[in-house]
């Protein structure tokens, strides 16, 4: 597949790839690199490079491959740094949660010896940093890469070879598509998250502890996704600013409408919303990406 | 403790308390009673039961502790089917996620020699029915007891006593005080997961795939709640109404905000919304209401 491979930015996602590459022992060579001195000496203390450099320059030199899985604002900083001195022939791609930000600042820099083939493995849990990471985490998960038309077709096939080697199921779509999709599924859940969390703590100490105590009722499992990375998320928001807006007013919009229905004791109009939603629930089991196990198998 | 105990209505809660008093095995006789006849074909090949009876009028005889475990809805006919048949002394509580109307229909039918004390435990799954029912439900969860002023002393201890015998810790508070509370940590959240189910099934049919098959990035986790039982959440959102729909107005207030936030890159706010975030999860995890397992430990 290829000789080496190397991992820049190591957090949940960066540090994962590298144990599950390690669990496939495909790859010769895996070097990790983070401008986080912090971050370096667990790399160290954990194992999770072949080989250490001082910057991402030096560790992409002889790579074939170059995997940037740093937050986006990161990103545009990293492909300065290290574009002189990527292998001609090699290819670059990412694991950011935005892609047309992504291919935009691709362009911008616009590598001439290199293929870019920007990617995003639907993966990942509240967790952060190099320790949180899982051989596992890609295991029936997806991975979305979103190239332009005129792809090198070969190096495509490289890259979902490599994301297929570790577990993950491979899709390419539009940049425009997975931004859009990824609003719904993702990016609105999260603020939805966040925005709950807000509401609940917006009460005085005593209610506020009272809702800590009486959580189990739902609320905790809103709580799940707003304990993921700030920094992602803060970039995520930014860059995916007018496709999450939208969302955001398709949702209040349901909101109000939902308010109505229950100011009315509409129950025929109540009853239809909860069906739908439990089949949803039904396709999403079905589709392999949730346990039907109630409760998630919480112990 | 009691030597007879009568469960009406036989769903996850009913079924949860009859498997939780069998394994305890401090009751002698227990009676369960569900008024759908496909649920009581399940109580009798469950052995859910130590008695089968026809009605809920002669399941209550001889009974020192009755539990009406139904929907909102059905409460006040159970309450009128049985209360000629109550034994005097007896003790009747119920499992209901709404405390005000509960106390309403209990002052309403005005039981003469019978102690009402209105209950709710903190527990759940998604899953609904006699079969769903778990032994373990209610360990390490709360039940709120919201008795009136001048309640019998000794009853209140007793069914406090009930609780904990099955695990359960208890907690006493006003009735306005528990629907409040509730509508933060459980009314709001399945408000915000059917509607954010609601808002991904109103794109078209491609995109509706697609939002299934990338639903790991979040959103998966709201459809959970979003199964619950239908007839329990319409009757739950139609009795607490006018206090769910304050809570869901906070909640659209703080969403504005946080549109505003995002769409004016403002980096400040966002950061200091998840670091708050992050801290809230810790609070609950911390107060044993849920799981530290990364993705509440998902196989």
């Amino acid at each position: 597949m290829f000789d080496q491979v190397s991992i820049i930015g190591c957090g949940l996602i960066g540090s994962s790839i590298f144990k599950g590459l390690k669990k496939v022992g495909s790859i010769k060579k895996i070097i990790t690199f983070d401008k986080d001195k912090t971050v370096t000496e667990i790399i160290k203390k954990e194992k999770l490079s072949d080989e250490i450099f001082n910057s991402a320059g030096e560790a992409v030199k002889n790579s074939d491959l170059i995997i940037i899985a740093t937050p986006i604002s990161s990103f545009e900083n990293v492909l300065n740094s290290i574009k002189d001195n990527l292998k001609t022939g090699s290819i670059l791609t990412d694991t950011c949660s935005v892609k047309i930000g992504v291919n935009k600042i691709f362009k911008k820099i616009n590598l001439k010896n290199s293929i870019c083939i920007p990617g995003h493995p639907v993966a990942g849990t509240e967790s952060s940093g190099p320790k949180a990471g899982i051989a596992d985490l890609f295991q029936n998960r997806w991975t979305i890469l979103t190239p332009n038309k005129n792809v090198d077709e070969k190096a495509l096939k490289k890259v979902s070879n490599f994301w297929e080697s570790i577990g993950s199921k491979v899709k390419i779509m539009l940049d425009e598509d997975h931004d859009k999709i990824l609003s719904f599924t993702s990016h609105l859940p999260h603020a939805v998250a966040y925005n709950i969390v807000q509401t609940s703590m917006s009460n005085d100490e005593e209610t506020k502890e009272d809702i800590i105590r009486y959580s189990a009722g739902g609320l905790r499992d809103f709580t799940r996704i707003a304990a993921s990375d700030p920094i992602m998320w803060r970039d995520i928001f930014i860059d995916n600013s007018a496709l999450i807006i939208k969302a955001i007013d398709k949702f209040i919009k349901n909101l109000d409408e939902f308010k109505k229905a229950i100011s009315e004791k509409d129950s025929k109009k109540l009853l239809e919303i909860f069906e739908k939603s439990k089949e949803f629930r039904k396709s999403i089991i079905k589709a392999g990406q949730d346990t039907d196990k109630p409760s998630f198998g919480r112990k």
